[in-house]
């Protein structure tokens, strides 16, 4: 077998977008050997100039149909906000470029369909940057819902509040939660079949600050999640638990962020007068994996790269995008007329 | 004015029910110098003879109809389950006894409805043990809100989840929940309006062992209630944002239960195109007052004793029992149809 | 196989002093089957009604010789201050009793090393009240040291402090330290050469109240104890270093009193010039192991009575209360003298 | 008055040594907009190219001499081991330039003396990178000793343990005690006399890994401190005990690094007889104050231009650091004789 030059495994990618996240993705694309970023776009000057002081080699554009007209990129990555979202990926994708798209997916649902439509068509990798889904401690999870350590899941339930940044235009659920769903969607094995919400804002005229969503499944489990931007503390917390273990993720513990905790019930079948007694209670040790603790955005920037030179599909597909954002827009409607469920 | 002697201010009190709880009631109207009990009943032989090992001084008995027919008690304490609290509490009222009701106050609004007529017909107190009302922690909080000091208050939100012993007959929102809508009902200056409340049971032909609520009020805020049987973790955390300052309750916290952030937001009015420059956030010092110490029963059963002597109206009379079984029943019927918003 | 009777098995106990821990152990040996209290002495008349009053079936008296010449009492606990442990020991031995006394053994070393040579002479049971060596977290750390798991101990460090009460006789060592110590004895398999002493008086004619021990051991570790009634925190954090794991015993954590770290250094023997590169790090998982909830004193008490009826050598015999108490004097000396090297 | 042009104000520095922590110099001097750098020195090219990389237009040189004697630099911040630091301190200080020096100011304290001495005559400033002292946290503890609100100091117990690097020519004392030693010098309101100290290597060869230091002051307090390279838990804790408040730091608390305690003793004179009732103790509330959150590196950045164009004396002057210096020095002999006491 002839050995892979570098020059073939490179991926070349344009960034779309240089606010808040662009830089991380520029930065990861930059660094890692396997890829590289020819071009980043930003309607604004003022980042546009960031970019070149500190990666004078790469070009940069306030047009984004540059990139996607360049012939030299392989796949453009769009940060840009989630109203831009379909169209430029459509542009995309009809450019026969690799498609990195920020979350949420598009906009709605409709839009996400086509999107995924349209990559099918070309034969392009479309993949959505749910980025919790490549870290270690979230990978560890799956794997222990996965081989059945678990046992049955029962519940899933997160919590993610801090004193957070007021977003113009999108309420606390399409800024925290989508986490949380991008998260489920990824560890979970079942599909989102219906969701009530409740919250409020306290701002007039703004979104929602405050939400609540339970999710339930097609399976015999239900889950929930709390997303909150006028918390004094900062909680980032997730419990799922099963017949067999339960398992604590806290993602603001620097060390033992996965806690696997040995304990749960036993249901007895017996005489029903004597329910009371069927119910026993098991505890045992708790343990706390090591985690991988290669940087979530490096291994999704190597993961697209997998894909589009292995022609995979990615572990946060179109697919995986469309599921996240059709629970959005029902929590959306559900939200508005105070936790009336909403099929999906 | 002649000093009142001792015999004159002693309550003596019968108690009905010597199962969890009830242990707890007699020990500290034994124990408080202004009250003692005078007899305990229960139906089984069992937990009599732990009385009369323990207390040999305190009569006992089988007979409910006997404690509330002896003319040497002025009150009577009922905790047994709730779906005897009515009877018992109607022939206790109607002997001319002062009532102390375990929580919740009856099974159903309506028969909680005619126990307060009826103690209001005959002039003699009904308290109901929302024992929580009377903690150091819960006292403080109600005094930072009453007072100002948090501003407006946005949002009321609960955690009491652990590895709990499933009840036969009651699910987790009547166990456990009922506990964050007695602190609710006390210190927040609102009345429950609506409710929507979601959860499961995992276990098949058992009530719901994890629930969520979201509490409607006619004021401008929510609450919400996370209750769960099955958690690998014990956590009971409350929440109260104000629009100046916010509170964190930890009881698990042996020290400091109470911690006050000075922290928030502010809004600033101006053109709306800017409007996200204008919410700015705040952070300042924290602070975690020192709590009274006192046992909270000892504080309920000198308070049940002062309501009665000084004929006032008890911090958690029938009607506040009444305010917390309503949102209970009402979240009872949400649940079974998945959030649907129940108006009380 | 005859059947044992009860009677055969039964132990019975007199009880010497009933101030702060003497209720601990009449409780503990009247509730535990194999053992009963025949007798409880103490000099102040309140507390032996407060023995009467809960144990009407006990026999009380102020004076410890009608205990001790008791016929019907198979041994004798004796916890007073430390200044009588002798003559009271010296005495129930001479009586032909088994002994438990309360830590330290007595006021000297040459009174320790004589208590336990009449033991010997009289083949009586001298058993010290060390109560943490029967805690299920102590037990657990002796067996990951004498399993090996934790490799070569490097060192032993622990903290016990608090806003504590100040005691008129003893300095906050013989307090607090005296845990520490009895802890070590158990759990390190070496003995206890020397010790390094520092700590001051912070109220002008009382004893020390912050205290800091290294201890040196004939084998190539060391240990630390930190002591303080002046902290503003409460402390209770022991941590064991080895080669191949770590060990943190943290008795205020309510769940996870045990963890185990597979942490440590891997040196490589290599070119001395090298040695930078030489020591590498290993981390791995935690793990935190379900301990044994018996409480202690009920562990302690049960191993006493099997102790004399199977004539074996108690876990924390004489012997083990001397190695305790030469280091309580030897660095007592040395705090006097800023951290002189007092050899054992 | 004119106005100072931004030329006249701003501070060119020269760095010599970029290994660890020099580029966080660099990086500090470069961004704050009143000083700069002119140069860096490194004998490794591998490191000068990081830094012509990162920084293009700052001059590079393998020879700390050609900076030395570069007539555009205003001053040199040495970063180098301890070993060089008295002989490129004196060459930098007969060049007329202001000095930082990394810490620990020179290898001896007859060293430390001569640099002292030297800059005095030349009328230079000569700062020791003290960089604790210049924290928000720091502060807050120095304003709280100062100004009287913890009353007497009774005792100051700092901990700073990990699983650390091994260094080949240090011990852990030099790495890691000295950044107590500079918070002790700057925060209490009393000079070091005698040190007391202990420790052991546990890799052949090798220096100390673990230490434990007591050190004596003028005054009526004790300070101690453990180090330690082999811990399983990363521990920062400092304690500060007062006669009317206490402090804990905690390094780790991402929020509230610094909780200030209303605990203490209260000792009333009286008969010696009833000592024991004389000491009451005092809990009242727990208060965390917000700390300034200005990073310590550009902190101290400013300060020493500051000092240099105000002529003033800087917080973490030679005297400062001669005062740390004397005290490893002292403790290093005491460890080797196992915690005989050493006077300063």
């Amino acid at each position: 077998m002839p050995e892979r030059t570098r020059e073939e495994a490179l991926l070349k990618v344009g960034v779309i977008g240089y606010g808040y996240w662009g830089p991380n993705l520029v930065r990861n694309f930059f660094e890692a050997e396997e890829t590289t970023v020819g071009a980043v776009c930003d309607s604004r000057p003022e980042r546009l100039a960031l970019v070149k002081n500190r990666y004078p080699e790469i070009k940069v554009s306030q047009d984004p149909r540059e990139l996607i007209a360049d012939p030299d990129l392989d796949a453009i990555a769009v940060a840009t906000p989630a109203s831009t979202h379909y169209e430029l990926g459509l542009s995309v994708l009809g450019s026969g470029k690799h498609l990195l798209m920020e979350k949420p997916l598009a906009a709605t649902t409709e839009e996400g369909l086509r999107l995924i439509d349209r990559a099918a068509q070309a034969g392009l990798v479309l993949m959505v940057d749910h980025t919790f889904v490549y870290t270690g401690a979230v990978r560890k999870m799956k794997e222990l819902v996965q081989s059945g350590e678990l046992g049955d899941i029962f519940y899933y339930d997160s919590v993610r509040v801090n004193l957070g940044l007021f977003q113009p235009d999108i309420d606390v659920m399409w800024d925290l939660a989508v986490h949380d769903l991008s998260v489920m969607e990824y560890v979970l094995p079942a599909s989102f079949k219906a969701v009530s919400a409740t919250g409020m804002s306290h701002v007039p005229g703004q979104p929602e600050d405050v939400a609540y969503l339970t999710i339930f499944f097609e399976e015999d489990f239900i889950a929930h999640i709390h997303v909150n931007w006028l918390s004094p503390v900062k909680i980032r917390k997730t419990i799922i638990g099963g017949s067999k273990k339960m398992v604590v993720f806290d993602d603001l513990d620097p060390l033992e962020k996965i806690k696997v905790y040995d304990k749960g019930i036993e249901v007895a079948n017996g005489d029903e007068k004597l329910h009371e007694l069927l119910i026993g209670y098991r505890t045992g040790d708790m343990w706390a994996p090591k985690l991988d603790q290669t940087e979530a955005l490096r291994r999704m920037v190597l993961h697209f790269r997998d894909c589009i030179q292995g022609n995979r599909c990615p572990d946060t597909d179109g697919k995986a995008g469309l599921s996240v954002l059709k629970v959005l827009e029902a929590a959306s409607r559900s939200i508005k007329d105070r936790g009336r469920l909403v099929e999906l």
